[in-house]
Parts: structure tokens; sequence; C-alpha cells
């Protein structure tokens, strides 16, 4: 059987819990040999947002979602027991103190590990982020680039 | 070898924006030649739902979570900055903006497209909904029949 | 073709409907000959906690997510519509009167099927979980674990 080693993830979560365990299992799968992408999709694209604020000109509605949504990995909020923002500092605590790898280390290690991070253009597009708002070395694609990848392989989640 | 090319998609989640992206794929999927099922599990199957009330004996508890589950796509909520249902406006007409399609046009296309549209039997029976509340053409199912398709391809998605 | 039938689902989620839904998935696929691995990770792993409380020397945040969590299966929340409490107990009414299995029953149908369940090290770790707190028969390991079972089979889904 010929079938290739591949693990392909959709983030489409925001969450800081949901993202760590995404690329937790996607830099494991990428050490494994496997082939990784993981397809960045409505609030997961806020996992691959700069830290800075950028003037970028936006409509209405955009600059909005720009406002509201975290700008970046390490500004993002728990799925359970957020707490206002209590519950993020504790777990960056425990994986300080576990030596554990937070989210914006996880994601450098999947850039040095090649693993391929694309960002879904179509949401882009609805939620108003823009290429200079992400991350260098991204790749802009949509659904159909996405199931190209995730055809080839049996690890496909939904995160 | 001669695996099939299939996707086969459990729509747990009750969220518009997580249930748009179910159908984007699914809709994606069946235009790449997949055949594809989107099982509708819990509160995806509020995703089924007519709009219209209709007058059901129904026990107690089956007519609350009736009445307090979304009847159909287009009353469904986000799973992040809802709102108080202002979320689900602004996406609504971010989609319009961008000519994008909303929940429901999805659901329409993934007929046409003849995506296999399944509500869970046990799921109806646990939240009280019967089949002259869903939309037509749907099958029924359970877990056995989700079983079967999905051993047969690849692409296997919880949303 | 010579690929198993196997289904590997990872539990991050600890609410209690969506727990019931990796459980009935997994009963379902070892009723047809699947080989079924559940890896409870992150907030799936309360599922696995047992009742009892226990008094084992933890640090300050540990303890603080020991009290925080619910302790088991039983005690898990609902990811809609929980109603302070409400939600779960009238899911588990119309669970009783639909002659359908509670969390509780679906987890020892489970263990009786010989479904391995696994519970996640790192992630036990971080929420400072230990093994006196999880029920008896567990295995313990991490994400190379789970990638060697997801990538022998392709119903993989993350839950």
């Amino acid at each position: 059987m010929t079938e290739k080693k591949r693990t392909t993830i959709i983030l489409f979560s925001g969450d800081y819990d949901k993202a760590m365990a995404a690329y937790i299992i996607a830099n494991g799968a990428a050490a494994y040999d496997h082939e990784v992408t993981i397809f960045h999709t409505f609030w997961g694209l806020n996992a691959l947002r700069k830290d800075e604020p950028l003037e970028l000109k936006k409509g209405f509605l955009e600059k909005m979602f720009s406002k509201m949504m975290p700008r970046g990995a390490d500004k993002m909020a728990l799925s359970k027991m957020n707490f206002a923002g209590m519950g993020p500092k504790m777990i960056k605590h425990v994986i300080k103190k576990h030596n554990a790898m937070p989210l914006p280390q996880l994601i450098e290690m999947a850039q040095e590990q090649e693993i391929k991070l694309v960002a879904c253009t179509m949401t882009m597009d609805l939620l108003g982020l823009q290429q200079e708002e992400l991350l260098d070395n991204i790749e802009y694609a949509g659904v159909a680039a996405y199931l190209a990848d995730a055809q080839e392989g049996n690890v496909n989640l939904f995160i």
C-alpha cells in the first residue's frame, strides 16, 4: 500500500487550548515523518495574526472584527474556564512550570519543521483580514487546496 | 489502490459558523467528485429544521427543547462573538457584501449536488424532533450507517 | 486492500453531549469490528475522573484545576443550553425515557468492548491530574502513541 503518511488539520477554533492541541499533534506528526498541513479558517486565523496593530484601510464591519478578535496566538482565550482571562494565565503558568511550549513557540516550531501553514482566503475576506496582518511564510488558499491535501492522507482532523 | 474519494462529515454543532464550514467543505468535495455525506446529530439537527412552527404532539421536555432550539439554519447563533444576535447579523452582512453564500443557500446547493444529508434518528428521539419538522429529502439513519460511509473514505470530520 | 478497520477518536472536549457522541461512535465502531481508541486530552480527561475526592499532594494551580473541573462523566456540563445545570438534567431525563445510555454506562460499555481508553500524559501533567484520580484500566500515553493508532485507520475524529 502506497498511501502517504499525511496529517491535515483544519484549525477553525480561535481558542488557545484547541490551537495548542492542533499544533502539538501537527508537530508530533512532522516528527514522525508525516507531511503536515494546518489549514486556518474562521477564528483559527487569529493564531496567525501579528502582534502589532497595523493601519489598514478597512470597511466598518471589517474594522470591528479586527478590533474584537485576538491579535495573535498569545492573546487567545480558553474554550473552558477562561474566567475573563485568568484561565489563559493559569495555563501559561503551568506550561512554563512543566517545561511545555506555549502556543507562539509551537507555531515557530511548526514553521521550522516545514509544516505547511495555510490561511483560508475565503474567510480572510469575510473577516476583513489582510495578508500584511498575518505571519510571514504563510500560504494562501481555499477549500480546493485543502481537499487536495486531505484526500492524500488519513489523519484528517477538524479542530 | 481503489479507495473511493469520499468525504463524510458529522455535524454535531448547532453554530452558524461551524455549519457554514461543514457545508463549504461538503460542497467543495462534491465539486471534486467525492461522494459526500453530512450526518447531522445533536444540535446539528437544527440546521435541517423547517422555518415554520408546527403543531405536533410532544412531551413537556421535548416541547421545551423544540422551543429553545433554533428553527432552521437562518436562526442559528455564532460559536464566537455572538453578542446576543449581533454577530450573525454582521456575518450575514459580510457574506452578502463579498458575494459568499449564507447557510440556507449552502444547504440548497448541497441538495442540488446530491450530497447525502442524514439526520441521526437516535438524537432526534432524545431531542423530540419529528420528521415533519425537518427539510424534505433527508435520510434517516443511525451510527451504523454513518460508519458504513466513513470507513469507505479518508476525509472524515467531526464538526 | 489491507487497511484495518480502525476508529481513533481524540476526546478534547469536557462537555457531556460531546463525550456522549464520542462514546456512541466508539461503541458502534467496536460493534462493527473496528479496533477503537479514545485518546482523552485536555478537558476530555474529566470523563475519566473518579467520582470520589482524593487527598493528593498538589501545587496551588493544580489544586484549583482539580476543584474547578468536573469530577467524572456524570458531573459534566452541556456544550449548549446548559442553563446552570438544568440542561444536563433534561438530557439525562430524556435519555432515561428513551432507554438510551447515560455517559457513565457508555464508558463502562466501551471498557467491556475492549475499546482502548488512553489518557494523555502531557495534559495530565499540565492540569495536575494523577493516575489515582482516573478510572482503572486506562492506558497512559502521548501524541506518538496517538499517531501510531491514527495512521493505521481512516476514521479519525477530533471531538
